[in-house]
């Protein structure tokens, strides 16, 4: 059975550019769980409500017409949660808390090098995120990740933030490519949904607390970290 | 004071129709909360987590250009949810619960006096929710609204779901008056922020646990129940 799995798996062909998702799917959130956890009175639980309701309203602004920096977004959904609580976190409070939480996260552990292995293979690899161009830089000078791709893309320049499918569109235009040659790698099912629905493969990390959108179409690999994904990758044609 | 600010509120004009989100803003929760609560182990404290969600979802749908129903996206929030609890919730179960939680919620308890008082005032009220046509017309005999309005409006004809711009367009067309003409009454800042963008006016109502969002403009009226809403608009000239 084992055989005929890896069989049919390297019969697939290779896309010409693996997109990734960054926070979560690359960045491990532990710190800013601690940091925002810590500015909700202590309440580290309500983190997942806190990053549902930024991606909420980064779709409600995008939605709207309207363009605001993910980060000011971030901060706008922190005050709200935190106001819920009855606690008052002021706009400046709420962008520092933000920035500096979400500037300065740690790679997953397997991450450099499952993401070596991969160059090592041959393929090309591209950084592609709802934070702005500054934000990811930092990020992944930060994270030391920056020497592994060969580009960073921020949707900040569509005006609008995935999982619209004018993002997508963007990133393969702006690499040069088809939609159907992109693949997306995110530890998000509503990242993993709109690539699918624009045309683009994509493989699902299953990390904790992240689950694939029972509605979207079939994810062509799920696996539970990025080191499991690259092992099918490299097998591909 | 108080004299001059009921002048400069009685200087204002009204809005020719007054559209009305549904759920939460004139449909109690409650009921849902310990449904849903029931389903994920007794975790009443996870449906804020539920119901953003199925809202974040909702967008992610339209972003992608695709359309399912209202209820059926609540599903699978509902299953993703649970799911990260550890909890297996079939496709089957999720849209029982959804349906027979969301399909039977009473009105809060001065909704229909404050409605009563608005139609005695000369205006003309509608329905305008994200639930399916079907749904809000369960809904409304279920809780005894249906002949406070004059039109219910599902946003599914329009194949996106509220805050897109689009929807808004829509129902303004659809009630024959100017995007300036129209007032959306609503319970949810996300709600309130795309009404506005689309160059509607808007009342927040800030029920427990709601949020204006702070990136958007400024809502004319914000109050802490629908009978305080309707206490400014009679004045309205």
């Amino acid at each position: 059975m084992n055989n005929t799995r890896e069989d049919k798996v390297s019969n697939k062909i290779r896309p010409k550019v693996l997109f990734f998702d960054v926070n979560e799917t690359l960045l491990d959130l532990t710190v800013v769980k601690k940091q925002v956890g810590k500015a909700l009175g202590g309440r580290e639980d309500l983190l997942p409500l806190w990053f549902t309701t930024m991606l909420q309203y980064s779709l409600v602004t995008s939605a709207s017409g309207q363009y605001k920096p993910f980060g000011h977004i971030g901060a706008a959904a922190l005050q709200m949660v935190a106001a819920n609580q009855d606690i008052t976190i002021t706009e400046n409070e709420a962008r520092t808390i933000i920035s500096e939480s979400m500037g300065n996260l740690p790679a997953h552990p397997e991450v450099k090098e499952a993401l070596k292995e991969l160059r090592n293979s041959g393929y090309k690899l591209v950084a592609f995120t709802n934070s702005s161009k500054d934000g990811l830089k930092k990020q992944f000078e930060s994270a030391g990740l920056t020497e592994y791709f060969d580009e960073l893309l921020s949707v900040e320049e569509t005006g609008k933030f995935k999982p619209f499918t004018d993002t997508y569109a963007w990133g393969a235009k702006k690499m040069g490519i088809q939609s159907e040659e992109c693949m997306l790698i995110a530890a998000h099912g509503w990242d993993v949904a709109g690539a699918l629905w624009a045309g683009w493969r994509a493989a699902f990390i299953s990390r904790p607390g992240q689950q694939n959108y029972p509605l979207a179409p079939k994810t062509e690999i799920v696996a539970s970290d990025l080191k499991k994904v690259v092992d099918i990758l490299v097998n591909y044609s």
